[in-house]
């Protein structure tokens, strides 16, 4: 009989690996270890059902992305049966690159590393590893395979990545108004010389799943709260590497060592655990700041978080910190760790980024934003962004 | 122990009634009637599962109403029992004036009569059944009564008769996208200066709300099939009586005779059944039109409909009607009941009309519309229209 | 492009159908008129929202079909284009000699006949007017067809019909708690030398669907109420046959003549908006009882039931029916018509009837009664009854 | 306006909080402490989504306290503010003294000690630190207040923590099958003399719940699965302790030294984290039994386990032993830490325990094992247990 595996998925009910490769890559430590890392990093001190984990949300984008390609093919797409696999594995494999807390500690854990970049890196390790087996996944993580809809499933303004996250994290969180309508969308996907396209019925699905990922971004995404959660992990993070606070290696070395020093190795065995551990341990750091910033986080004490239209004045800021200087009894240096000011920005529907294209049935395309009565031409256009204020209550 | 009952209801769970004038309302037959009226009409043709009753949806209004009176009164708005009871009954009572097939057929079999006077006449004779006890029911629905967010819960931009025919009609249809967040919009609801209000942070969830309600419209309301099957539903009793076809009473005088004929206890012993027999009985019409409509309708073999941004063409049109007359040996003035042309209509959300209030932290009161970055303030403004042409398949 | 259709479904999403014939056969006439024939007759006045057509629930058995072909099919059993075909066809036909109000009223309308007996006439017939396409699907649907799973598929104790209506009449009347796991169930079908198994693990599911089964029983096919509308349903048929009251054609001829004079065609004429008609016209018919009936089943004024352990005696039965008498001023027969007794039976599961077999790891075959610490081993076993006194409120 | 909070929750749409203590308790570091264990230990190895929190289980058990007492209250049963505030803390805080891993590593951890005796110890600090405002909410927790049926919706046959635990938990894994029917058995619940009971009318939402707490038992937490990782986890612990592996603080003292010398506060100060972060430190342990049971859990690559009716006869055990010891160069008394047999136990409803007790409209009342025809009478009685064999693949 056939490989047949079935998973529990709260979200589609039943997951289905029936290829062995998938199976063995699936049961990979680098793949297991996505169970210990949050989806949506700190998101569930809001929502207390966000603890969903990377390794969740990849087996859901697989999930899609074998649904899409069923519904493709239903609609005489031609997909070989390894274009079938290759395409699954590296949606499986695509956020493979996430360290701790993925997004929150992007760019700080491992400066100016780009998780796309791990990604890559690992999937090359992973393909040494099974013999090539992976390498058409590979072609097609990268864009270089020459049927450009498999990549655009993995990556682009309508892929099987996005319609997971934004579906599973309005689930967990239980925000019902970000509920996209992944199912319907599927059946609207077709391929039109190459590109994945969407037919003509499906525009007003497209305008929801728009309006949803605005709609997440703003509830829930940066929802202020969020933010200051996550504001308070990075800077516990720069505040140790710049005071020296240890901790349990490898954690350590990531911390304190230049990144050129750590191994892919390394580089796997750390997961949300270890910078857990470490905040717990460092709530007794003799460095004030350091330990004010791990008990609150710890504790659920967080930094309150002003939305405002303009930009705090830089006295309003500098009065701030000046008052908790001297409440902390710490310098004004030190306070402007515990106040400060930034911008949070939502772009829905990126203009000058891909496209989402509309096949009408008279063969014609278009860009969502060029058709008629569309909702998101005049709105959903560019980016979006808010200043905060953000502040430790004393 | 007190009056308590509850009645299943696969969209709210449970739907409990505990006041015993109200189940004494739910029991006549007035009410009941209710029952025997789709709410969508036609629209199951589309979507199977849309053969829900008028009954269930004054249910859920009225199970809305409980819920939002409840919020209300536990953020201090003050609301005394006789109130509760009024506004709940003003809301179950709301659509009794509606007649067979509701929207589809109103104007068509009372003449220039909305069934929001005739739900008028059907209270004024019910509170007087009811020995005066729904006088404040009354007041509340024709907005006389001092307390204004009460009409507005009834009537209004926000009210909870459309919360509830969306979610309603999304759910029976299986248009999940239509699904609105209507438990969150209800704990979002506040009143000032006497107004309905929604809070600061209700913000996205009216957005999406309008958006679902767009696309109710176009994906449902006036899908085309919808549209054909409603068209042939008016031009069948028009036909009718042009023809002077014959039914059962009442239905016949309904029909034939002038509408200041018909007493309200015959306008409450119609309903779809009555129509529907007629219609089964006027497939053998001699009238070939209206035996071609009636079997069309029956069988389900409808009317073909093209949606376009430009009206067809006077010539077009009558060069098919032309054709159709010659292929059926009918005049081409008869033709033109089988081939015509129109326009469809969707306002989402009205300018003019009423305001949704956005009550912000600081006091201050915006439009929907006025708000910062407002998914709606340029999109979801005045009315859409498509230009449609309908014709028979030959 | 291959042909393509979705239709959506509240209950499973999207139904598609991607074959011609199939297609045309639901296009049919005398499969659309399983629109006008309720699927669960009087429940709804229970259940408001239980008012789906058995066109609904033959879809959702169609889709059901289609998944478990696609599932056995995944378990290398062999299923070939023209099997896949036919047995679609056949469960999506099995109910199309339902006659109005289906269960409610057959053996009334048509005295002895079954409704399997008419849907294999009905089958036969569009055999023919198909040239002779559905012959495999007429095998398939009498048990003459070599491959026994697929017979077993469209009816048997696991067949997709019975997954069908506990699951879309438990979502349609909101009794959440008749929701069986057939997703789950669906994944654990296997074939067994030619027989339609269950896997292993697959025990506490199918326990799980036992266990709904005589929940929805109890809880709504034979709710008290529900038996109450449908023994006045039942009764009013009868009445009018014995006092020839008439209605209108062709059901007029049903009533009171032989079923031997009633063609095929007459037969797909009429639904349960005939009945209804008919109904409210008999409101006023000179039988006092029979006027009592119809106008209690339109308004809702239902007889009064009771069970009860016991069957009530003769002598409290003949003295209600007395007091009845007099008080309606009608004979002690006639009132035995509105005061009698009976037994609703429920049978959960039927040793002597079917087996569900449960196929284990090791190859063993055990019936789902053998196996160890099986919940239903004692306790679903044979038919459960009660006993009812149902009477008319005087 | 009065105090008001909602969270937002995937289970039951929102939570809401009308209590300024309620707050207050919910913010203290002790109660978020739970957010940092798991509530399901390590059942999200087989069942992904099944990573939600204790503090999560907490909250939704507190939300479902605030519905049963609001029911009862319509059914004029009398509860004061102070007994609505107190059973909601008591159930609140029924959890508080769950150590990491709860279940799983209980009696292992803290040697012997129950969670409820440390969650006693806990809530009475509390009511300490609080200045005695929780002493009604540990009346009820412990039984002592004069009405017992708020001590019986904290804990008893049919209390809100398994009602939340058992929907929660069917939630998260997506075994759709342990869905009970809590809102349901909510409205059915009422009070008679002094104890809870259910309406007559909920007798087969009961049953529905009995048979799904069965199904929940062994397809989820008695999982094969899951009883290996669990069996995994808590040998780590022991076999520490055994060759006195250290590891941070306070987590060491936990394990090697003797239970008195911990205070409460450290106890407070442990968690999931803690316990997960020695695993992963011990993956390198110089013992091989140690590194191999951490890594094979950080991995999941866990021990086999075969269910069976009868205990595997100790021929067997020893045989596989003694492979095991040469395959992996270990002592043949080593080798039992890796091979080993055991007893899963679930009893579903228990008879000496307390009772369901269901009253019946004539007032009568019976135990739900009493009713006639009564799907538990036979079946769901007593316990069961299963044998197992668990050892390393090698």
């Amino acid at each position: 009989m056939a490989f047949h595996k079935i998973i529990n998925d709260p979200v589609y009910g039943f997951i289905t690996i029936d290829d062995v490769l998938i199976s063995e890559i699936i049961a990979h430590p680098y793949y297991q270890r996505l169970r210990r890392i949050h989806q949506m990093a700190m998101a569930h001190l809001v929502y207390p059902g966000a603890v969903h984990s990377r390794l969740h949300h990849s087996l859901g984008a697989y999930h899609l992305m074998r649904c899409a390609l069923q519904e493709l093919t239903s609609k005489a797409v031609e997909i070989t049966k390894e274009e079938e696999q290759a395409a699954k594995i590296a949606i499986l494999l695509h956020d493979i690159g996430h360290g701790p807390y993925s997004h929150a500690l992007e760019h700080v854990l491992a400066e100016n590393m780009h998780h796309e970049e791990i990604s890559l890196l690992l999937i090359k390790e992973l393909n040494e590893q099974f013999g090539g087996q992976l390498q058409m996944a590979l072609d097609i993580f990268t864009g270089k395979y020459k049927k450009k809809f498999l990549h655009q499933l993995v990556s682009g303004q309508l892929d099987v990545d996005r319609m997971d996250y934004l579906t599973r994290d309005s689930f967990f969180t239980g925000v019902n108004e970000g509920v996209i309508a992944y199912d319907r969308i599927l059946k609207m996907l077709t391929v039109h010389h190459g590109e994945l396209m969407v037919e003509e019925k499906g525009i007003y699905s497209i305008e929801k799943f728009l309006v949803a990922r605005r709609l997440m971004y703003w509830q829930v995404y940066l929802h202020k709260t969020v933010l200051s959660a996550e504001q308070m992990l990075q800077r516990i993070i720069k505040r140790a590497r710049l005071v020296k606070a240890q901790c349990q290696q490898p954690l350590n070395s990531f911390i304190h060592e230049p990144l050129q020093n750590i191994t892919l190795q390394q580089f796997c065995s750390i997961d949300d655990v270890d910078v857990m551990m470490a905040i717990k341990s460092w709530c007794n750091a003799d460095d004030k700041v350091l330990s004010l910033l791990c008990k609150g986080l710890v504790d659920r004490r967080l930094l309150k978080v002003q939305y405002t239209a303009e930009a705090v004045s830089p006295e309003i800021v500098a009065a701030k910190q000046n008052e908790t200087a001297k409440h902390l009894g710490i310098t004004e240096e030190d306070a402007g760790w515990l106040v400060f000011t930034g911008e949070a920005v939502s772009s829905t529907y990126n203009f000058e980024d891909e496209h989402i294209n509309i096949l009408f049935k008279d063969g014609e395309v278009k860009g969502i934003s060029e058709v008629d009565n569309a909702l998101i031409s005049e709105n959903l256009r560019g980016k979006i962004k808010k200043h905060y204020f953000c502040y430790i209550r004393i």
